[in-house]
């Protein structure tokens, strides 16, 4: 099952994709949340949309599609967990994962624009698989850690790179401006991805590939980071666990190449759709 | 105005304290959450204080007290922020505020027992003199910093020092445990507080005073703080910001003293109360 939220921004309505075409599903009630996925919502969901099959009405053209889930307790994300992104950045291959946290306000529409914040110069792209949790998670088994899978999602974990590496502290002034995670187009269940181990991701600015690698590099793999993250904290229904970027970076380059107003990004998983943003 | 939250953990209800005991508004509706905040709450709930007083019951003697505050959106932290607490932990002087954020799972109530997470030995104490905010805040100019102001509240920002100095990475994984985060007793509004440059902090173990420390030797001011991190990301009404802890944290003794199961931490802030937390 594909899910996807609609409409303005705060405002946005459920919905489904099926054979590529976008349902409303309001009539479900709530919101794709917190409370949702620890209900037992996607079983409910999927016997909603069967029992109304050839019912249901599609969502109108051109409009917004938001973020597929709603905004959750906490966006985590893994740092420099691919061996070739670690490796342009400078940076030693870890030892362990390494965890952040983006700033939930972050989250935006896949289709939104990226606002570059003032005083920027240095905002930069980075196409994730994203992980969403099902139900509460503290203390997982790496066995057991796919019992703890909503689905997945493509994500852009955009970061301004002078907030997150020249001016002190942690990464997190660089990772949580506003509409610096566009989240989608949809969330897909655990179902719809035959091998999460051999996930092509890529993306391209203004026409011109610059990342494209494959889940099948990643450093710590998805069960692994989910066992690791919830021995530090709960995962909560609906979290996001971002596993990280494959090389391609803007940072990666000499000179480094930076987003500018106008750029248009694109960017892609098998399995997880395609999103675009427009920088300004 | 002083607001607290009692009742079991996730079904706290609301209440006020007047004159030092706890009286149940339940009946005002809702809960003190980001709408709340948002929808001039504050303003609405003194005028109920008032119309209904001498009618308003009390809490319980023995009720459990929770966080003042619903789950925010985040909690975000600013790190090394008195001159004292940064000399003994053998860091520079940050040349401009440190932000770093704590998983919201890790809010509890003020007199909750703090849980040791498994595999730990370092945990530390320290407290902090915390900011809730009242509404959206976006590059808000320091003149005006007060204007998103809600009140303040009394923090233990409990930090586990191996997972966040230790395990590579940022700080979230010692900040963010389970438990990590008593808030309160209660949410001061901001005329409580006469002074916010010159309140006294202090923290005990076992009867033991251990920090001692005074809002006046703050590096960075709370206006300057408020305006700073609202550069970086937006603050959502009910968003906390910890201001930082003065000396005496565990990790400054040489050797090293960290909590053990059986400890009672107990901490207070001029105007902001006494909170207290057993070990285990």
């Amino acid at each position: 099952m594909k899910l996807i939220r609609y409409g303005d921004p705060g405002r946005e309505q459920i919905g489904v994709q099926l054979d590529g075409i976008n349902y409303d599903v309001s009539a479900f009630g709530g919101d794709y949340d917190e409370a949702f996925f620890a209900d037992n919502g996607l079983a409910r969901l999927e016997e909603f949309v069967k029992a109304n099959e050839g019912k249901l009405i599609p969502v109108p053209e051109g409009t917004r599609l938001g973020s597929p889930i709603a905004r959750p307790s906490k966006i985590l994300c893994i740092g420099l967990n691919y061996r070739d992104h670690a490796e342009e950045t400078g940076a030693i291959i870890p030892a362990e994962p390494i965890i952040f946290m983006k700033s939930t306000t972050s989250l935006s529409g896949p289709y939104d624009d990226i606002i570059i914040p003032k005083n920027s110069t240095k905002t930069d792209w980075e196409v994730e698989f994203g992980v969403v949790i099902s139900k509460k998670a503290s203390y997982v088994d790496e066995s057991t850690a796919f019992d703890y899978v909503a689905g997945y999602v493509l994500h852009n974990d955009v970061s301004e790179r002078e907030f997150q590496l020249e001016r002190g502290g942690t990464w997190d002034k660089g990772k949580g401006c506003d509409t610096f995670a566009p989240l989608g187009p949809f969330l897909a269940t655990k179902d719809e991805i035959e091998d999460i181990d051999n996930v092509r991701l890529w993306l391209t600015v203004n026409g011109k590939t610059y990342q494209d690698g494959n889940t099948r590099n990643l450093i710590f793999n998805v069960p692994y980071i989910i066992s690791y993250v919830s021995q530090f904290m709960t995962l909560l229904p609906g979290d996001v666990i971002s596993t990280g970027t494959p090389a391609g970076v803007g940072l990666g380059f000499k000179p480094p190449i930076y987003l500018q107003p106008g750029d248009v990004v694109e960017l892609g998983a098998d399995g997880l759709g395609v999103s675009r943003q427009t920088v300004r």
